[in-house]
């Protein structure tokens, strides 16, 4: 049992994680920058302890700064949320030399998921499917090229480090192929300090569906229904919903087999994502598995009536996992919009500043992840995610409503938000009606 | 299919039904005096119309007004909420008349149910256990007397149209029953023009546990777990939980049978509540069925993933209930605590005023039913009643531990409220034990 937690991470997750441990009878400890002095996590911890100012590189991703703070504050775990530190392999390193344990998988499974080109190739040997391309990482462009040709155009270039969109570009034929290709290896030397690349065929405006998995230190691996994540602006998502409307119950059910087999290839242990891209025959590919949880984790928890952030505390404590495949059912439909603060008009600037009137939608089946408050100043430093807002309804049709409804409800005065453009998709015919893939935003906003 | 509906009440049930219009896609018309004119309910409804003001019988008791705003602003059904005109036959019927649906079951339902000595006497001949006693309405008190020694002291003297403690008296010995008698009599008179009485056993210090159903024109008559009740002051409800943690399996089985029979023994229409005492021998007996949505009605929503209020509103319009009694199963405990705005110190006197700061829990398996904004002003017109903060969690001991954490988090400054009160319930090892009978509080608040 640990009895005290460091939360390495700010914001609603931040908030999320110390509601699980005052769930759970565990004390937490919140660290701030200076700038997040009067943040709702800083409030809901136990405990505080300020870690810097500015930049998250001075703060939230300084990790000798936080492994200290664990140490001085007396703490046996930490648990890192997602983004910051969550996918650094040398900070669970850098725990496990502390004694203290870090609320995620192991170094060494971080490390290999991590560096796409090698988990692509791990999971094309396993029998995951894979989007046809290179199995071996490739650094010269003559042989890229050659590749390339057999693959047929048009293809992806993407970075072994990469993530995010970065180190990744289109090659729509062989003429274009070895500037994209300079270009791409020149993003990922400077952003990874690594030159391996690999090609894929490029999957023309896929769908997105992620399968989440929790997996003991037992050998026990059970997956928690799919999240489509289509809807997606310069790859960060804006709405998630379980299940996907896009896909059938028999590629549902492979498509779970797949994400527990990806698992279980790499000895993986707590909570993960399998991603998977699906293309217009509705065939999918496994695209990556992210080593933490997820920004829309909530979104499973309400179709599965589970709790990830306690199953992941649960786990990293050594426990089995409080639940069987068989248990896991899902039930009814959930849709989550996540409430930025920025301007759409203005090619979605960041709009922070106080909030000095606010209304959050709440009642049967609505949930609000959220460190707002009335009064509270969202500062310019970090990201402009500000709020969840998640339903869970016994339907797609009446969960669109419900959120329809949720959305309407809100009020947040003092900064601009996305609000009225979320309230745009949820009307959207296409998005109504199951059929938005992921160039669903970008052809909204060139109509617009 | 409802156009638009008249919601005759206000504070958190106003905004509980304005919510499910809104996820019907159905309008909704908030009616208020001038005292809630800055209520949420008001802004929620789409549309709002002032009735009067003052105390609630120049407004919302006030059947023609509201009857006539209906009319004016075309509404199709009327949604009662609970307390007020909802168990009033008279304003149901008036509905009829007026072509508006009342939702919720006929006025004669009502009617004979809310006559407690005539639902006695309906539930003794349909074969649902009653505490014994008369089964005729008495009005003599030497009759009366001649029953009394028959049951054995100590009995209880119940007022035919009692309710919520008004016409009650206990009488210990035939020496007392004389006194006890007339005065409940009189009370009874004077509160609801009814002379007529009756005499049952006096059941010591029970644990008060109800069952939720739903029915709907078509004969289907479904029950949704049952709710303990126990922890209560002055018959006023504090915490109800469910499951309750005071019966077995088998004992629960046939008090949902029996709940199902009294509906269905007085064709019973919409939801509804079968309240039953039980004793210290773990025997239970019919109370009172409360014919409109209760307070904790959110209590089975969470246990059983149902929307009440929604089941409802389609059940008014004539639709089949949405699910079968093999559909509810129910699933983890769920715990409400009632927060009011009183001061326990000053024998819960109500504290009305303006919140000046209010941060309410929220989070996984967290669900906050309230009226309250920063800045809104409590009227000292109206109940105390300002918020129900409802928990979900696996099992008892995890909601309670979700409980004290959500209790701990909230904040509302401005006014005096019973959270503190609340958290000493929770803390109290009677309580979590599961022990908790209706005399708790007033043991509790002797020893203070």
């Amino acid at each position: 049992m640990f009895q005290k937690i460091l939360i390495a991470n700010r914001g609603e997750i931040a908030v999320r994680i110390a509601r699980a441990c005052r769930n759970m009878g565990i004390r937490s400890v919140a660290v701030y920058s200076k700038e997040d002095k009067n943040s709702l996590h800083v409030q809901l911890a136990d405990q505080r302890i300020c870690i810097g100012e500015g930049p998250a590189r001075n703060n939230y991703l300084n990790k000798e700064q936080i492994i200290t703070a664990a140490k001085n504050m007396g703490c046996d775990a930490i648990h890192p949320g997602f983004g910051f530190l969550s996918e650094n392999a040398d900070f669970v390193r850098m725990c496990e030399e502390s004694g203290i344990t870090f609320i995620g998988p192991s170094a060494d499974v971080i490390n290999s998921m991590g560096n796409k080109s090698h988990a692509r190739k791990t999971m094309m040997e396993a029998g995951v499917p894979v989007v046809p391309g290179t199995k071996e990482p490739v650094k010269d462009v003559e042989a890229a090229a050659e590749k390339a040709k057999e693959i047929g155009f048009p293809v992806m270039i993407k970075a072994s480090s990469g993530g995010g969109g970065k180190g990744m570009r289109v090659a729509n034929s062989a003429d274009e192929f070895e500037f994209n290709f300079n270009m791409a290896q020149r993003e990922s030397v400077n952003a990874f300090n690594d030159d391996t690349m690999y090609i894929e065929r490029c999957v023309l405006n896929p769908r997105h569906v992620e399968v989440q998995i929790m997996a003991d230190n037992f050998g026990n691996v059970v997956s928690l229904g799919e999240r489509d994540c289509s809807v997606q602006r310069n790859h960060q998502k804006l709405i998630e919903e379980s299940p996907s409307p896009a896909i059938d119950d028999e590629t549902r059910q492979r498509m779970y087999k797949d994400a527990v087999l990806a698992a279980k290839t790499v000895g993986y242990t707590n909570a993960g994502t399998v991603e998977f891209i699906l293309d217009q025959s509705g065939t999918y590919y496994f695209m990556e598995m992210n080593t933490r949880i997820q920004v829309e984790h909530g979104v499973t928890e309400m179709v599965t009536d589970t709790d990830l952030i306690i199953e992941q505390i649960r786990v990293a404590m050594g426990e089995e996992l409080s639940f069987k495949q068989e248990d896991i059912q899902i039930k009814g439909h959930a849709i989550e919009c996540r409430i930025n603060a920025e301007i759409p008009e203005k090619n979605f600037m960041p709009s922070p500043g106080t909030i000095t009137a606010l209304h959050l939608p709440a009642g049967n089946g609505v949930r609000v992840d959220t460190g707002l408050y009335t009064g509270y100043t969202i500062p310019s430093e970090y990201d402009s995610m500000i709020a969840k807002i998640i339903v869970h309804a016994p339907d797609r049709q009446a969960a669109l409503q419900k959120m329809r409804s949720a959305l309407d409800e809100t009020v947040i005065k003092g900064i601009n938000t996305n609000l009225d453009f979320q309230y745009q998709i949820l009307r959207h015919p296409v998005f109504c009606e199951g059929q938005a893939d992921t160039g669903f935003i970008e052809k909204l906003l060139r109509l617009d």
